[in-house]
């Protein structure tokens, strides 16, 4: 099977390269970057040197969908919408990773955005490509539009509990802490490493653009309006991301409910681990622990002082927060075991 | 004026010990420490080497009093109520960094610490060492009880606004992010930098031990019970403190309003500083700002969607946490100019 | 197949656990510990949650031989020749992560590490077991001692110039910066968080053990005395080694001669890479870009005005410098694909 | 006494504005940015927030000389030699922290910067401005260039070596780890924090222009051509330099004579320590405890097997490495205490 990324230069779509060069069913037909045309992809991502020999292209949509059998995008928000409907119209399979095609309200574009989205007819066509939720649709799907990395660790987190209710849907606080990789391959003051290293910096306190997705997905599970507000802080490390989680809860719950909900919701998912000990240093979720995973480890605690229920999720934001999520779309598209290519564990320590 | 600094070779202790020595009106007499008896403190604390050359004591109370107007404690939390009485009766003024006698209620003792406290009839006499709050108490107060590092940070953000009201004093959280100081120096598998580098560790979801001061004080300047639900993080740094404070509002409140409030009640608080910047990088308060100073630094933001304030401090807990609001509160009780001996900025970068 | 790893509780132990639980042909039958016997292998390295039910065992010589084909060991120095020469006489083979093995000479062991071998017999017996070097002694030997980590990286930076010669043998100065998880699982205060957190600290500065195994093994290659003076820095990252090693040339050479002398040496080598590039931000080798693979880049540059040849080389030290090379040396034993279990890049960025 | 400050908005800048505005005896009268003309200067060092409302101004060389008493210039390399004749005809004391003034030899510019010196008159002129060296010069002197902070790392620690003698003075090696601030304030992708984070690069393994300055100042101190090889390397942190200087010695000496050659030299220089202890975690200089002050610690092993000295020094590149020798040296040009605005201990842990 043939498989192109569109984008490749950034994080995002370097971290596709090394799940797909890996992968024991694709071959890499095509590598895209506007600004490093020509040159080889290792020299942006050093470590694939000795594992490729490509070079990355320039974006080409009809010789992209000629040579290949399924397209992953990883283009800067705002980009894909400009060429999507040509894609779609040849009938291969696309795996979005930015936001284009995430929202199915064409306003919210707007409100969250700043944009008018140019192809709103294929927002309803698009499925949201977080396979806990909807690896039906995935598997159906033409357009799989991958969730935002922090909206995925929301998501994960809240889903089993938004869906069960009991808690106050207009009083969820999303509380995240995120490595720098998540902004992006682009240096800015903000990402300068004298300038960076060291902060507990809360870049984002309100009005952060996932708040649209993660609500769009939890009041479908919900059946009602789900609120969502969320807090960004960015902090000394590259990979991974911490979503703190704190609702409050409406009627009496124990551990074991909670435990229950979370089992139910996720049953044998591959890549969720439930996490909560009662000793050692690694009690409760942390993204130290899966950075290189696909993995979404998920933990709780009560406060049962103020009726609290503080749900923690850790990823890899590369990987189940973006490529990782995105391969296993893949693998759900073609009937492959969703965790080929995928199932591995963190290093540790790291 | 001669001080004493008893439990002087941990980290809050080693901070007294640089503020002291830079003090332009106070000698150090004494630098207790069991473990480190007949040591030179510059072994232990490896920036003061050339700045001193003393030695670690064994501890005796009366010599202690003997020698020195004021003693700081800065022992581990559950020691200083075995020897204050015996102390206090010499009528020395004292300053107690850690935790024995910051609370009023002795039950609350057993609730948050799990043990008795020996010596109640002090929790009355004691003043909770926020010069913010209680500057008038401190400068008449002979036992002063320095407030925790994180307490500190969580008040001087919600201090202002518990006073004021408007918002629902049942659902404000406050998520904290904090350097691995503040975990003391006595090193443990948690801390060991393989295991404690590159984490977002949630160590304490719940049931932190500073609710209770927090509690305490916002309660007092609400005329009503004010609940606080703490989630405490561990995070890639070794200073710093960031407290998010998430409150849902009751009314209307501008931005106009928040500025009015804050300012109001700070007035012209040399240590507080107000940071809500349009532009920049820097544009909310962030630990690696205020590192080695005794600001902090408080910023907010209002989220109208979702009738959220989101109050944001920030200071060093060895400095505002600990040593600095300690040296400050020194000042107060002798008269001096508050500033004497903390009047310092920041390093850019660090 | 059935392997055991003795000593499994450590960071190079737990490394072992992660590459044998993906190695395609063996079973782990044993993992001994004697401080966490009775505990879950998962509680003390996190990443294994969900990839083993193994718990740790105490150790027992007779049971251990017993129930495995090949024990690895990693156990502190000191440890496995207490127990080796009952072990070695069952036919067991054996792959020692320890010092214990790797000097051939007993008189070594009084200098470098202060103690007499107790079966000083089995040193000759024992292979060094670098495979780049003694690929066809691994192949035929019982008990492989795996080189250090430090060791390995001047090893391979260094052997086909050692070799070839046309440099100075008494001059050559070797300088590490390594992290952390080098210096082993056990808290200290030097590997307390707020003590090693942004150090770059000379802790050897001079007389570091891998000196004896290091001119060892250059010795032989040499084919005369080999001297390498080498000089240990610890810096603010977990995982990683880089050597840099400054030799003095005898002789005109030219970087197209370097070139050659390494390719030839390292021909088509698995896990070496040679890194010299003239543009990007990795144009020499980075432990950054290694870590979680087995790969030792190895890179260079000539310093014409001084007649200085700089080598670099870098790796992940629980990987190449440790459990990597293990796994690779037991793939050669039993006669599979070097690669099986190793085949691995490293993340990036991270 | 009035000063200014060219080119205040790197990091240099910076912290000649945080020296300054501490400095008891100076007032800043002129802070220029040609990007940041009229930005408030704690936009861009959040550290000077509330101690200053200077503004940016463009640079205007005669409203400059007209306004200030000295001027201080932090230009980037390359920039002060265009304008420097019409300053320095005024008369003005000029103290250039770039390296445009810091070579006697024109020539050398041209081989080690790659352009011809516009006005090489004034590099007889100009005075090498490290007190240690030069202190009766910079007095004296006009136009003082401020050392490199590599280059005052070396020079600091082989000074007294090279003026003694006894070692082999063309095998110099000096091996530098430096913090990220030391590249300056531009972001580029080497910089970026997630490319930078934990790497340990070896940016700059031969060829580094502070070569040039260093061999300068020790040939004189020595008497004779002293060689000295350099290599670069990134490391993890924001502030400091590790220089590890590998000599190889050509007679006898004892540790106890290092120690009377560096006491011997240094005296009773306040800013430069000597650091060699049997025990604790700190017995060599570390970058680490001198954050933030004026020091260079400076420590050595002697490496007996194989007649090598080796010399450690350990500074903060912002300050003894650049703004804190340029604050000196103006004390020393004004006749004022030394250590006037520099008088300060590191931060410990931090």
């Amino acid at each position: 099977m043939n498989v192109g990324v569109i984008g490749a230069s950034g994080y995002v779509g370097g971290e596709l390269l090394r799940l797909l060069i890996k992968h024991p069913r694709v071959d890499i037909n095509l590598a895209t970057s506007r600004r490093y045309a020509g040159e080889f992809v290792y020299r942006i991502h050093p470590n694939l040197r000795g594992w490729t020999k490509l070079k990355f292209m320039a974006f080409n949509p009809s010789k992209a969908t000629d040579a290949c059998d399924l397209l992953f995008i990883a283009t800067p928000h705002g980009v894909s919408s400009t060429f999507m409907p040509e894609i779609i119209e040849t009938g291969i399979r696309v795996i979005d990773l930015s936001a284009d095609f995430r929202l199915k309200d064409p306003k919210a574009y707007i409100k969250w955005y700043g944009w008018e989205h140019s192809c709103p007819e294929l927002l309803e066509k698009a499925v949201y490509g977080l396979p806990e939720l909807h690896r039906d649709e995935i598997r159906r799907g033409q357009l799989i539009a991958c969730p935002g990395c922090m909206a995925a660790a929301a998501i994960l987190a809240l889903a089993p509990i938004a869906k069960r209710g009991g808690i106050e849907k207009n009083r969820v606080i999303v509380d995240f802490k995120v490595g720098s990789s998540g902004g992006g391959a682009k240096p800015s003051l903000a990402s300068h490493h004298p300038e960076h290293f060291g902060v507990i910096r809360p870049y984002k306190p309100v009005g952060h653009r996932h708040t649209a997705e993660i609500e769009q997905e939890l009041s479908i599970l919900s059946g009602e309006k789900f609120s969502v507000a969320m807090s960004a802080h960015a902090v000394n490390i590259v990979r991974g991301i911490l979503a703190t989680c704190h609702l409050f809860l409406t009627e009496q719950i124990s551990v074991i409910d909670v435990w229950r909900i979370y089992r139910q919701f996720y049953g044998d998912e591959p890549f969720i681990r439930l996490v909560r000990e009662m000793k050692g240093i690694y009690r409760y979720p942390d993204p130290k622990v899966v950075v290189g995973s696909n993995y979404c480890d998920i933990g709780f605690e009560l406060d049962m002082d103020y009726s609290r229920l503080v749900l923690l999720s850790a990823l890899d934001n590369l990987m189940k927060g973006a490529a990782g999520t995105a391969v296993q779309d893949m693998n759900i598209i073609f009937g492959w075991d969703e965790k080929e290519g995928l199932w591995d564990l963190g290093l540790h320590p790291i």
